[in-house]
């Protein structure tokens, strides 16, 4: 298989701002000092990601803002459905109305729609932040998604190779 | 403000499967066994999340595995640009062509294009599986996001506050 296109990401140089690094040599600052600014500046490895106005985790924390908000009003609806029918109802006939696409303004628009949807929504708001805060697994996340990723490199490499190499005899 | 309509969190019952609590006894376990036994069982705490298939966890993977793909792709188109117009050229092609929104498909498409393709297709799954593993800051992540809720709901409140409230004389 030809990799000869494939660039070392070692080599790669880091483009992300960090402290600007002096040559120079100052008369008071002792060999340690010196020695961790070398270090914090060799140790930066990162590959450069354009295009960016926010980072790539702030782009990421907006999506899993909306969708914790998706999250917490799954939740409410379920409890809703459970002991107050009526509130139930209002909550799934606004959302028919209303795109959940961006958390925010669907929360500002319910709670502009009546005194028993603003109460809707207090609650939606409380419920995301506990969610978020204490319900969802950070760890598991990053779990799920470096074994989804390797898994999947694994079997869009297999698929190819199995494709294109001859058939077993 | 009215809050009659808001659920303690703490008294929304956890329905996530969990494993069967035993009130009985066995004659062979040690208490400290059934102490965390006990334990185990009164922690649960969650909300229950309905509709998911899979667990909220997982279907935030699947979003961050999409927008891994889509990061590797400016990473590797970025590095293209400044020393292999060519291959960089043909990569826009291919975007301009294809769908980001899933990120396996697209490479899997882009590795059966043509050879160059093909290098260009390993490329980003080597750097999706590093930026995953190696650059992306999920501990920032949680942070931002967490912070993101805090502020969104303060914002929305005071917002629907200000706008609703008797204007200072």
């Amino acid at each position: 298989m030809e990799t000869s296109a494939t660039l070392a990401l070692s080599q790669v140089p880091c483009l992300y701002p960090s402290k600007p690094h002096h040559s120079r040599v100052y008369p008071f600052s002792s060999p340690l000092k010196r020695r961790i600014s070398q270090t914090t500046h060799l140790r930066c490895q990162k590959m450069y990601v354009p295009g960016f106005g926010a980072s790539p985790e702030a782009k990421a924390a907006k999506n899993l803002h909306n969708f914790f908000t998706y999250i917490a009003v799954n939740i409410v609806s379920a409890q809703l459905e459970s002991y107050n029918h009526e509130a139930y109802e209002e909550l799934m006939e606004f959302l028919s109305r209303h795109s959940l696409n961006d958390g925010d303004k669907f929360c500002a628009s319910m709670m502009r729609e009546s005194s028993r949807h603003k109460n809707l929504a207090l609650r939606i708001l409380e419920v995301r932040s506990a969610y978020c805060k204490q319900d969802f697994e950070w760890d598991n996340l990053k779990r799920v998604a470096v074994k989804m990723v390797n898994e999947s490199n694994t079997r869009l490499m297999r698929e190819f190779i199995s494709e294109t190499s001859p058939a077993d005899v």
